[in-house]
């Protein structure tokens, strides 16, 4: 039986150079707080608010390092929060977000408006290749995550396997899913393919 | 292929009689604002807030009608906002609190200690006898709950079956455990038994 680490995402934003400077003023570089498990990653001691058609979320925590492009990850949930419908932001791996929906990002020293950026992240597996040839799992399969917590069994399907170069063996759901399944930071769930 | 309508749950509070009049007033009746699919049940006007060992939640909605026994349910999430461990707070069937977790109540007229009544909600079936019947369901039977929502597929396990004189099927989900599937209010999920 294959297992892998679960770790919860709440919602967060990575921010390109040029808006992290535009939120937090010229020349401005990131803090780190504390290392995330994936190599480089880290949540950085910055938070931003960000706007949607109908309300803001305070104190999103930015995760670094920066990016080409600006993308913010929030939970179903906060959809409401910010005024849109569940299904005017897309489901979404990290780094598509070509016509995602568009939102306001509000730092210390600025605001800026993005046309898109703004998903609900898709569940998935982080592994690097040589662990993945072990596991036969290829980039972009999409196999189950079983989970047996407070809540009973509860089965996450199509959750998708990304190979990277470096990367832990993790799983990422977020805050809303791990809540479903009665689940925390650290659970070893069952990966079937 | 059996499908149940799935409606979800948010945080909310039964009250006995003692207890609404100690939270708003002697001989006070709730209000109700809105009809609840289950016949008789209804979400009051009235709202209260609860309080655990570090933290309030305002604005609990009120479902009656009165209860011998007040029960809260609440999400997941709720357990860190008012200061619980997650596993402080059980997951059961309403109605069935002995032993759960203590918290307390504060309406416009008073507050109530209760020793015990917090719960997180088990995901469950509403059905009456001759409906079971044709379905071939059994009182306290634990089935799977298939959601193709904006998640993938994710299946619920170990959902319990209640059959009561009078329900109509509908399968209660809490909000968390809706938005990890990526659905809402009104979404037919195929049942598996």
């Amino acid at each position: 039986m294959t297992t892998v680490l679960i770790n919860l995402s709440n919602r967060h934003i990575h921010l390109s150079e040029s808006d992290v400077e535009a939120l937090f003023g010229a020349d401005y570089t990131l803090t780190k707080k504390v290392d995330l498990l994936q190599p480089g990653q880290f949540a950085a001691e910055e938070v931003i608010s960000i706007s949607g058609p109908n309300g803001t979320i305070e104190r999103v925590r930015v995760v670094g390092p920066t990016r080409l492009a600006t993308q913010c990850e929030i939970l179903t949930g906060d959809t409401y929060k910010l005024g849109y419908q569940p299904t005017d932001v897309p489901v979404r791996l990290s780094g598509n977000v070509g016509g995602s929906a568009a939102f306001s990002i509000t730092g210390p020293a600025g605001s800026v408006e993005k046309s898109e950026g703004l998903i609900i992240a898709r569940r998935h597996i982080h592994v690097n290749p040589e662990q993945a040839a072990e596991l036969s799992l290829a980039d972009g399969q999409s196999v189950t995550v079983r989970a047996r917590g407070g809540k009973g069994q509860t089965d996450f399907h199509d959750t998708i396997v990304r190979i990277q170069s470096g990367a832990i063996l993790e799983c990422h759901i977020d805050t809303e899913e791990g809540n479903a399944a009665g689940i925390g930071n650290g659970y070893q769930a069952e990966v079937i393919t």
